[in-house]
């Protein structure tokens, strides 16, 4: 739904001259709705729509908003009201927003909270972002294994207001131990009388709250969860847990972030129109720079052999075609690999078996393009350029080299750039063209020195 | 955990001596860690498993399995027994093993399979693959409205070893209209003698069965939804009911799908090892064709302007490092469009705003890389190639034209490619840099025929 265009105008007119109108508003709409709504108002208008609305509303819509509006709207909303609307936050929301926000608003904020919520904020502001810790909520239920059920049920509807997810609730012992998950299927299902230890399913799924993101999704992926407890390693003692609507959004913005990656964009969070220009020019700069003096190399390699390319000034109209075939060949590969490597399909020790694999590929495929290339060279117009049989053996050949080493060039850099401890992604497919243009062109004159006799 | 080379040697001998001893293995393993078990196996030793095992535990792990293995492992398995699995799997996933199954396995197994399971693959197998119908199973709780809190909270008890979900039913009227969405949250929470229609959610987000898979991705994401119901646009009935660990595996295929997309291969389902040489040749190669064939313009428009090439031989120095910046640009520009089209960002409608910013966005960027290689040019070794000024200001043009063009290119395929009813992610980088590669030299020719006032 774009509620943007629908209700922009008419709802800017109310919220100027009598706010007090869109409480209603607050009754009709999801909160994901409203918080889209949010997101599209002008800064002071969205400020006029949050002081208007009911504080719980209001909250519910904060919670959904995407995170750098939830830091701008906080920077500018008053201290109080916003201090409130911080205290009756999700807890791991309400992290993520004091992690972005500036320090002098944090400290104001924090000074007119709730105790418990402070001691909340740090608590969960300890674990990086993209970990366990950092996805998961405080807001669960923990019930003493030895509890009956009915009396389970009882304490889980007193304490669902309060809680993210009502369907998973932990069994712990008196120190908090984790002894199992107790899903409300369970408790629907169980007898009365019957204690959680009995009903609970010991062995749950668990994290250390270390974990990375793509881990968590891994495992919600892979048993089918809603919600994983995050347990201290050391002592087994439950955290807090990560609920599955927030790994549904880590998987997307994991699926940006990779495909911003392997095109050389460093990641951008904000949509497309609501990110500024500086910032796109910033975010695509660095790589463009990088890759440009990567590429530089091959005005050496050019230079060096131009005693060849002016004996044979034909040798210069296959230069792109060459080189990339080579880049094309290896962005496949490293596609291919980036991929397997995040769910898990290859790992670094099947390092060897992949680069002999990709070197069959390479050499199939470049096969391919040589025989095509072949007639392209030798057919005359309009099918071909009628260069000699000679140029064309040495582009065929140079094709095949060029696919290969580009295979293998892809599918080996994604692991070396984890063995590093980088995320793979970065060895995007313009880097890896790059690095193939140079040592493909070099490949390009040293066999048609050989196929063509070629002497200084 | 890879449970293969873990459990592997062992496992194998017992599987051939003595089948009987795994049916220990299935109270261990939670079904997916089953699932992976299977897929691990020679094909053989799986189906010994799946003899060897109860039939609960090889049901829930035949949900698991992934789809391949499912369809290679129902062609193998004796038939009567195949069916009897077939009767009690989820009906989301038996319907996607009987689009994959050979015709002559499919008859034979739906000859032996209960009256009810048959009509409910028949009826699920209508709507495609990829689309919520595909997605959708019919294992959920439907109820009428004007029953009470307690008599449902018995019904969903009753149902739930063969629901799907027990967290949502759905309160429908004797048609089978759907009339709101009641969680077991509110079931729980609700004052006894409370009827359905009262405390039912009457806003359920829902959609028609033709709807795109992406698009319930995207409301789940947004509504943060455990589950939602599929029905017939026209008459509201309620067809089935889409759950999130499915979509979960959607956003996670769709990510893989996209990556390989924008790097130029055709999607590949299978894990990297279990895909076979000749599927990866036939699935880079289609690709690697096109592009190769796009690129051979490349050699025709270098052929025009060989006078050109021959009376300034240091032109050639730079062709790679021209042309590839382009497809560098153009990459980036096509990452971002892709997905904010995706995410829904960006729509068809902004294509002008998109160009102008692209616009912009490529003259900075061009001046940076031109500014860049300008010196590059012009200094003396080793720093640079030390050619002529006239030459520099040439490369640095045509580096602003090209960055420019490709940003353009970049950023506006995709958006035709979707106006035309193609995924927007099949303009991969490959394919743009390969049409500004042409564009790129002809324009590079051009400004230096220009500055160099070159004439035939």
């Amino acid at each position: 739904m774009r509620l943007g265009p629908l209700l922009g105008p008419d709802l800017e007119e109310i919220l100027r001259t009598d706010p007090s109108q869109v409480t209603e508003l607050a009754e009709e709409l999801h909160p994901a709705d409203l918080a889209e709504l949010m997101s599209v108002l002008a800064t002071e208008d969205a400020v006029r729509l949050l002081n208007a609305l009911p504080e719980a509303p209001a909250v519910a819509a904060l919670d959904e908003l995407e995170l750098p509006r939830r830091v701008e709207l906080f920077g500018v909303l008053d201290r109080d009201r916003a201090a409130r609307f911080a205290n009756l936050m999700a807890p791991d929301e309400r992290a993520d927003l004091f992690a972005e926000l500036p320090d002098e608003v944090r400290t104001g904020l924090l000074a007119r909270m709730e105790q418990e919520e402070v001691k909340d904020v740090r608590q969960l502001l300890r674990y990086p972002e993209t970990s366990a810790g950092g996805l998961m909520t405080t807001a669960f239920v923990a019930l003493p294994g030895d509890m009956p059920v009915e009396k389970a049920i009882e304490e889980v509807r007193a304490k669902a207001p309060e809680t993210e997810t009502i369907y998973d609730a932990y069994a712990v012992d008196p120190n908090g131990t984790l002894l199992g998950a107790v899903s409300l299927r369970d408790l629907v299902l169980g007898r009365p009388g019957e204690k959680l230890q009995t009903l609970m399913d010991p062995s749950v799924v668990s994290v250390g709250p270390e974990a990375d993101r793509e881990e968590v999704a891994r495992l919600f992926a892979k048993y089918d969860l809603l919600a994983m407890p995050v347990v201290d390693l050391q002592t087994r003692r439950i955290l807090g847990i990560v609920t599955v609507d927030d790994v549904v959004d880590v998987i997307e913005a994991e699926r940006t972030e990779d495909i911003q990656r392997l095109a050389a964009v460093e990641p951008i969070e904000e949509a497309y129109f609501a990110t500024g220009f500086l910032t796109f020019v910033r975010k695509r700069a660095s790589w463009l720079i990088l890759l440009f003096v990567e590429e530089m190399f091959t005005s050496n390699a050019i230079n060096h052999y131009e005693w060849v390319a002016i004996k044979v000034a034909s040798l210069q109209l296959y230069y792109p075609l060459i080189i990339s075939s080579g880049g094309n060949s290896g962005s496949q590969s490293s596609a291919l690999i980036v991929r397997s490597l995040a769910v898990g399909d290859v790992t670094l020790s099947d390092w060897a078996r992949v680069v002999l694999r990709e070197i069959g590929l390479g050499v199939a495929l470049g096969l391919i393009l040589a025989f095509i290339g072949f007639f392209r060279v030798t057919l005359p117009f309009p099918f071909g350029l009628g260069n000699p049989m000679q140029l064309a053996v040495a582009v065929s050949m140079a094709l095949v080299g060029v696919v290969t080493l580009g295979s293998v060039v892809g599918a080996t850099l994604p692991m070396v750039f984890r063995r590093l401890g980088f995320d793979p992604a970065v060895s995007s497919a313009p880097f890896i063209a790059s690095m193939v243009d140079v040592v493909g062109l070099v490949m390009y004159f040293n066999i048609a020195i050989w196929i063509l006799r070629l002497q200084r």
